[in-house]
């Protein structure tokens, strides 16, 4: 997508030297567009760790091209496995981040370690690519849900949580892939943007990206969501995730199960929009299996932005002796998800809705 | 309750000269303990508007006794009328602001205006005089919520939202009296805080007032309870409210009816503790009927808090072209809550309920 109209991906090899790896730092948003170079493993680890770089999708994009530098300063077998050992245990959660290093080892392992590193950029670059395709269909699958939530004389509103739009993926995102179809459709919407606490993904990120491409939007507190439905203002909401269950269970960010309850009980329709990637299909039961990261106290407890004086600073919000728990994630059964949007097409979020948009799957039953 | 050993109301009239009003000024807290002196009714409405106190019984309390301050400068019916409705304007949500003006103008309009002063700060002093009687009474009748929930073993977690704490009454708290009861009957428990976002009241207030007392507690990002709770790790949910219908509709913060459908969806008890002056028995569909106040959406693009070196500081967190919305309440159907804890006993959230326990309000059916 574009920023102030020049195009932009959130992760791409430099040009100029051809394989140093650039990256949006996204720590910096939305106060500075920050542009970072990674040229070893520990550089990228740290970018994803950090969040430097987050959203599942980006998540995998970043980590297979940390395996080509770390491939470039050593491409012995024992250092491949060490580098992406290092680069999975990042962020616990995220399923695609694992996907996409087993993909890369799959592809280099039967390579000779001479042909590596060329190889693995090629195998990097494949799975960026194939990112922005995905989530160009996620758009075109999710725009019709939009579409038909249009009346005479009134916008539409949608709520999305946390950011899966295109700065959570290499472009377009994945739940903002329809809604930026919809507004370049010229169709009239209005998004809500929930801040999502405790790192304000949403007041950020989605919010600054939206801006940026034009499309009206509000940013609410987290708890407003439920009023907003109460009261016949929010039409649909989609929001993204880092893991599907087999079943159509979605982990996504902290008070996404939240929303879907409000949603539920005011007859509001969830939306989840996924790259297949995303599914675990090896989990069904999200509640009971999926491991959920604890992140630091401080995350809750301090927050970071801009002061009058236009300079970036840390403030605490919580009394020093007080101390904070920060689960990063949480599971939305899938009895509360109207349906999922993903690649190929919209689905229910169940077992037989994913099966018969996945039908080679059923062979891992 | 206590403050470092000393016994503290949040509101009284000034010992020395015996007639200026002294607050806490909670919008200092929890970094600094700052007592203001009020000596006239603009003050007292600005003190309200400002939220240097705030919570619905001592909106109630600050606003009688602001209505003292301006009888001592005029007491004629027309400044007093005058007054009160300028002292009512200040938070259009809270209905015990308007029931504590109606209850000292009752009592004045039939005074002579010679005796108004002495006769207002009299019943002003009795209306903080109920309201600590009121929520000790409600601690005696949620303390057996909290016995009910011990197991052996194990700690009893109780979730809360925003501050219904002593700093939100006179004194005692409304959800908060059973736990400090409890606390100090040598019950195990652990209190999880929302933060209470926009306004932090959880993760500044109620943390701040917990801790001074010594009790166990958490702060947690209002997005975690739904999270908390399918996890086993929330015994039951006590929350506050600042108006309650007569069917037991509960407007009380915003993001209170999310936890309220967290709570119900994990079968986790969900009680709301009310002194009755918060109910509006002219009232009954409380999402239709309850105007919700839209405050000023800086609350939620801007944190406050302390920062490294001690100063406070305020920073912005949405991008500076972003608008953002606050509603700051919502509705919390009676279906969703398990019950009603009130200075006369527990029962349930729904007309029949209240009128078991408040049998001389059937006549205003």
């Amino acid at each position: 997508m574009r920023i102030d109209g020049v195009p932009y991906r959130t992760v791409w090899v430099d040009p100029e030297d051809g394989w140093s790896v650039r990256i949006i730092d996204q720590t910096k948003l939305p106060w500075a567009l920050e542009i970072v170079r990674l040229t070893d493993v520990p550089a990228a680890a740290h970018a994803i760790r950090s969040m430097q770089v987050r959203g599942a999708p980006l998540i995998g994009a970043a980590a297979a091209y940390g395996l080509c530098l770390g491939l470039r300063q050593d491409s012995s077998s024992a250092a491949m496995e060490r580098d992406a050992a290092l680069l999975a245990e990042t962020r616990p959660t995220a399923v695609n981040l694992r996907w996409a290093l087993e993909r890369m080892l799959t592809r280099l392992r039967n390579t000779p370690a001479a042909e590596r590193e060329r190889v693995a950029y090629l195998e990097a670059a494949a799975i960026a690519a194939e990112d922005v395709a995905q989530n160009a269909a996620i758009g075109r699958h999710g725009l019709p849900l939009i579409e038909q939530a249009v009346k005479p004389g009134a916008r539409v509103n949608i709520l999305t949580h946390c950011n899966a739009g295109w700065l959570a993926t290499v472009d377009w995102g994945t739940a903002l892939a329809p809604i930026y179809l919809a507004h370049d459709a010229g169709i009239d919407l209005h998004v809500w943007v929930d801040e999502t606490r405790p790192r304000n993904q949403g007041a950020a990120l989605t919010a600054w990206e939206l801006g940026r491409h034009g499309v009206a939007h509000t940013v609410v507190a987290d708890n407003a969501g439920g009023h907003l439905m109460q009261h016949g203002d929010v039409d649909l909401v989609i929001v993204g995730t880092d893991r599907t269950t087999r079943r159509g269970d979605v982990a996504n960010k902290i008070g996404t199960y939240l929303k879907a309850l409000a949603a539920h009980d005011n007859d509001v329709p969830f939306w989840v929009a996924l790259p297949s990637t995303t599914i675990d299909w090896t989990v069904s039961d999200g509640i009971a299996e999926i491991p959920i990261e604890q992140r630091s106290a401080a995350e809750v407890t301090d927050v970071t932005g801009r002061t009058a004086d236009g300079s970036i600073a840390t403030v605490r919000v919580a009394p020093s002796e007080s101390p904070a728990a920060n689960p990063a994630f949480d599971v939305t059964p899938a009895r509360l998800v109207t349906g999922l949007i993903t690649e190929r097409g919209r689905c229910a979020a169940s077992a037989d809705g994913l099966l018969s948009l996945f039908p080679e799957q059923r062979r891992s039953q």
